[in-house]
């Protein structure tokens, strides 16, 4: 297969988008991917989005977006996989370029979340669980992570407050990030003070949902002088699945599809935890970072929680990671975070993070996660110049 | 990229499956595809979906329908193209086998419809068409059909019983398939006299919404003869997208995804639609028989409708469609349908299409269309004994 580059990218602020629609959004991000690249046309779009036919009464996205965009007669599907959708859209992108079928792809991550009037927010993120065990017996998507971090908390003897900085890290990259929701930082203390949203999961702990849409444009690496002086080549690929439903996975507080795909990424890129300069991981709430950190090798079983305590993940330190908000303060258009964070990683990798600017960044990793850990999706990214 | 073939099928029987939900049917397919080919294990899972969300309150399907199946682990999506899920699923497939990504692929379509929870049939439908200018005026996808049907009608002299005979075809053709939902043949007498749906659109002018799952199985051609004794290749996949909305076509009586997706094929096959044998058309209503023949260059403009009146598209015919009961008469469970139709081609290819077998065919087509011709997927198959 051949190689692929990440030649543009686009993105629209995160946040409450009242006066614009689900194509909207889309349409906007997309012609800020292409106007960078300086094109008019593409060949094929992937659309990565949960909730459009939920939320919005609309599926059919991946042509609809298409002909507002202007590429009308283009190639176009939507990819689902719950939260990790963006990245499902991606793989698809790149799966088209790397075998030779396609060689200008854009992916489009979207989701419109602030003004949803098929259903309540938390029913249409319960489907993202297993809806006959988990979702109909009253389990949210926030009530399943609930039960991790009460569990993580008993078997490792953390407290809620040692995820506080997962949240504190997030809020202070995103003051940063112009297209951020937030740009205020909190404190370790407004954390500890939150309200329970279920408990031991705060208010602090959950990233917002929100409405927003990323793009990137790919196309073969021998092409990608053409279209950009910064091509970021994309070095792995990998998606792992495991239960949906909690109950059946074979250990609850190791996330076997993030260890799973990261593993495959790894081996693709040739790399291990140790090269990867930016991280931009799915802390949808805290103790996803933890587990995260824990099944991509960053941290030993039980300790990753340590990794924000100890200044780890700060933009100095060794494993910076929502190193442009993450989830938590960028905030978390469902369908879309998988490609803000993979255009984030671009940002860092082409030296354009601004005051977030990591040094020197060579490797960039994002990890997309679907559901309570069910599906999860790595992509490894390198600068080439 | 490598040959594709589909070395293994499986279905569920199409109908009101009031006692399964869908990731039985789903895993029912599955299975029955995977015991054919005798394996256990899959590279991958692309699944055709399109309303799981708003009908059962599941997204996620790739990994959850994955799960069930035994197949914990490997990579799966879930792929939206409103009524054509089902074929924009196989596109995905046919990629990743065709890349050398992976080399067994399975590729599941899978609806349930016939008790949906979320919201109503019409407003599930709905969301094929575009949302803000069409459901949102209060066009269901059956009203979107019958604006089609009266301009054709009016553009080309032709009455609403001009278009019996492919629901006469249709039927009559059921009568033959264990799968099929309904096994009673229908007269052209029933047909005129059958209450209106959305005129001129009649009950039996419209295939039934039902549940049903149906099973492809994919590997390289070269490996092809390990796991099947009629390996069937696909010769040509493709995709073609229009205006989801009517009033933004260019000309409302010409399907130009259709014809578009239909000409890529033929290119990529290196044949004519004189060289189709059998084709599997989307009669979702009669109306989309005319013009997908008359898009596909089976038919001159306006002329479509004839073919179902000279018996043209009859088993015995030069151009026999819909040859299994098609959507109108094998059932349409939406998400589902694009995976039967090319199961239904490989019945035929292999010369196992029972008392509805078409003499010796060596090429099938199948196209499979979302909303009112927003998208179209056309895929050739080819006999290799």
């Amino acid at each position: 297969m051949r190689d692929v580059s990440i030649v543009g990218i686009g993105q629209t602020k995160v946040g409450e988008h009242w006066e614009k629609s689900l194509r909207d959004l889309a349409v906007e991000s997309l012609w800020a991917a292409m106007d960078e690249v300086g094109i008019e046309k593409a060949d094929a779009l992937y659309v990565g989005n949960m909730l459009g036919g939920q939320f919005v009464g609309q599926e059919h996205l991946g042509t609809l977006i298409a002909d507002f965009a202007g590429l009308r007669g283009t190639e176009a599907f939507r990819v689902e996989a719950a939260c990790c959708s963006g990245a499902a859209a991606l793989r698809q992108g790149y799966l088209a370029v790397a075998s030779g079928l396609h060689d200008i792809v854009a992916v489009t991550g979207v989701e419109k979340m602030t003004d949803a009037l098929g259903c309540t927010t938390a029913a249409g993120l319960a489907t993202a669980t297993d809806g006959d065990y988990e979702a109909s017996q009253g389990l949210s998507l926030v009530a399943v992570h609930a039960l991790l971090m009460r569990r993580y908390m008993y078997k490792y003897g953390a407290t809620n407050a040692d995820f506080a900085m997962f949240a504190v890290n997030a809020h202070r990259n995103a003051v940063g990030n112009p297209y951020a929701m937030f740009h205020r930082p909190i404190s370790k203390d407004a954390f500890e003070k939150a309200r329970m949203i279920a408990d031991p999961i705060n208010l602090l702990d959950s990233a917002p949902v929100a409405d927003g849409a990323a793009t990137l444009v790919l196309c073969p690496r021998e092409q990608a002088s053409e279209f950009s002086t910064q091509p970021i080549r994309i070095s792995a690929s990998a998606v792992a699945t495991d239960s949906v439903a909690l109950h059946d996975r074979r250990d609850l507080l190791f996330l076997e599809s993030a260890y799973l795909s990261a593993k495959r990424a790894y081996q693709q890129a040739g790399v291990g935890p140790d090269d990867i300069d930016v991280f931009e991981l799915h802390d949808a709430f805290t103790i996803m970072s933890a587990l995260s950190l824990e099944a991509c090798g960053f941290a030993e079983r039980g300790e990753g929680y340590r990794l924000g305590q100890n200044g780890n993940i700060s933009l100095e330190g060794p494993t910076p990671i929502c190193t442009m908000g993450g989830l938590k303060a960028r905030g978390n258009p469902v369908g879309a975070t998988g490609v803000y964070q993979v255009v984030e990683v671009v940002e860092q990798l082409r030296g354009q993070a601004g005051p977030n600017q990591v040094q020197s960044p060579r490797l960039g990793m994002a990890q997309n996660i679907g559901g309570s850990g069910g599906t999860a999706i790595t992509h490894i990214m390198e600068a080439m110049n």
